[in-house]
């Protein structure tokens, strides 16, 4: 009796599937099966399962078997049309399930696999982790999401075994162009912090002493920049009241003097110049450094503005 | 009695004068005044020291006075070349005296200052500002300096009311090799994060909801990544078990066509993807995004290596 009650009493964690199990499938399931959620895996590769299947997994052998096994199916291959080779034939299979797609695409291919799962009955929440697969399972990791609203309210519980899940809306584009856009703010952050790690380093200076100050300047003095210029930005005017174009354009010189003298690569510097000598030439030199956005919407701007 | 006791009893707070008075120097002798220090102040145009006189400051009539007012003397005019027009003349009244350079400048007329400095007996710290005048006197903020080890610990104290004071070491040009690779970081992220921005605002995102993801995206994973890459650079040695240079190229792809298909200008990706085509051609293809930085190093690194 009493242990009766318990198993009524605890509440059943979510069963799920998971399919595809390179590095971040395989990571996925891993940590559905740590916190206890039953879990059924399937790869096209048998082998991929075994370990997996060790610490728990139930191994589908094909996919019909996997999407039939757990209401919430998620899916983590190469790319997307690698999931319609997986997918089209059960897609009968999948009506009144859902599927969290997790592999990285374009907005594009979201919306079109938003439209196929309406077509079987799926509810469809396409994803976007920002982070490797070490990094799957920690709270403070994003995982991004957008598309049917139910199913993410659904299953918020049980994607935050994977990291924190934010919903970015019903276009089940968004995760996909915000995953995008966060990577190539993070290619500029790292070559930017890379020529600068160059640059003190040829004086002497070490990586590690460097990055410590550099984490602290993104995050403290940089970060409030951003929050500022955000607003900015949204509201479409640039007052330079802190530090304007035409002082940014004057100081950045410096770096690439210091750099040239040092024998590094100046193309970023330069291009960064370039961009902020194209905001000037707009009429922004007296605004701030986010009026910059006006030159990289290029043909953007003209096209929102239809 | 009682007041004698407590007039010795509180620490006297160091005497300073300040050297220019433009937007930040304005900013620096308020700091001091508010904290109570005794405060001198000089700058060419007269009219600017009326502000800060009706706020306690004693105001100097000349260079010379300002720098025999007060051992601590910090120099905060627009250029290296001007602050020799206005010390040249007194460099003997300032013997045994310490000198705060916050002008910005190059590393190399950062020890010419200390040259200059210590032929005529004075203790030279240069110093780099992380911050705009608003962000003077909050202690998150980063003061960076470098030079005369003993000057640095002497006004240590003193140099709390701006900010954080950072201390980098005896060689004079760190703080402004520092500022020049910092300020680098800060444009390159700026303009990543722009870019993501007007790839977001093109399907109608929002910066300031797209910017509340980037900063924690920065501080973060992005800043997770930098700590580990650090690392790496200083071993020289580049392991690919996170995330390879041949993944980062096929992903930017991804970024480039979402952009391009927004109109969104792509100059910044693509010299992103042409510095990790270079890495790749370098044999880094299977390694780590710190690799790069041996692209950046160019000519640099045959200098190091000598
Ligand atoms: N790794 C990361 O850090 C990371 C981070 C964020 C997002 N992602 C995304 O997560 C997804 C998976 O990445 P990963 O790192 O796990 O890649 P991976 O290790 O290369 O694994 C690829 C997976 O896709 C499967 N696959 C490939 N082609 C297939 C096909 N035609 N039919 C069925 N299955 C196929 C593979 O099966 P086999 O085992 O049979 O080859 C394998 O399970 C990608 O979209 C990636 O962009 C990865
Ligand atoms: N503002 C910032 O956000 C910021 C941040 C970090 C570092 N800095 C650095 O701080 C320094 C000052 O910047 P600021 O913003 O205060 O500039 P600013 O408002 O333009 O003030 C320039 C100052 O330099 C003086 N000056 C110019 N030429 C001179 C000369 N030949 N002889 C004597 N004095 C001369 C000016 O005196 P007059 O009043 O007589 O013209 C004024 O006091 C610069 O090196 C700047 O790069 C500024």
């Amino acid at each position: 009796m009493s242990a009766e009650h318990h198993t009524s009493a605890a509440p059943a964690l979510t069963p799920v599937t998971v399919l595809g199990l390179g590095n971040m499938g395989t990571a996925l399931a891993a940590a559905f099966l740590e916190r206890g959620h039953p879990t059924t895996v399937w790869n096209r590769s048998h082998e991929k399962t075994k370990a997996l299947a060790e610490r728990g997994a139930r191994v589908a052998a094909t996919p019909e078997e996997a999407v039939t096994a757990a209401e919430l199916v998620i899916a983590c291959v190469l790319d997307n049309d690698a999931l319609h080779t997986v997918l089209d034939p059960v897609a009968d299979r999948l009506a009144d399930r859902t599927l969290v797609n997790v592999t990285s695409g374009s907005p594009e291919q979201a919306r079109e696999f938003t439209t196929w799962a309406d077509g079987h009955g799926v509810a469809y929440l396409d994803g976007a982790i920002m982070t490797t697969p070490l990094g799957v399972g920690h709270p403070d990791m994003m995982f991004l999401y957008s598309g049917s609203e139910a199913a993410f309210t659904a299953h918020k519980q049980a994607l935050e075994v994977l990291g924190e899940p934010l919903y970015l809306g019903t276009d089940s584009g968004a995760a996909s162009l915000y995953d995008a856009a966060l990577l190539g703010l993070m290619w500029s952050t790292f070559t930017g912090w890379l020529h600068g790690t160059a640059l003190v380093g040829a004086d002497g200076g070490a990586a590690t002493d460097f990055t410590a100050l550099a984490n602290r300047w993104l995050s403290g003095a940089v970060g409030g920049f951003l929050t500022r210029y955000s607003g900015q930005v949204d509201e479409g005017r640039y007052p330079g009241d802190d530090a304007t174009v035409d002082v940014q354009i004057a100081t950045i010189d410096h770096l690439i003097h210091a750099a040239a003298d040092r024998g590094v690569d100046n193309a970023l510097p330069e291009l960064l110049k370039a961009t902020m000598e194209q905001a000037k030439a707009l009429g922004h030199g007296g605004d701030s450094y986010a009026s910059v956005i006006e030159v990289l919407r290029g043909r953007g701007g003209a096209k929102a503005a239809r």
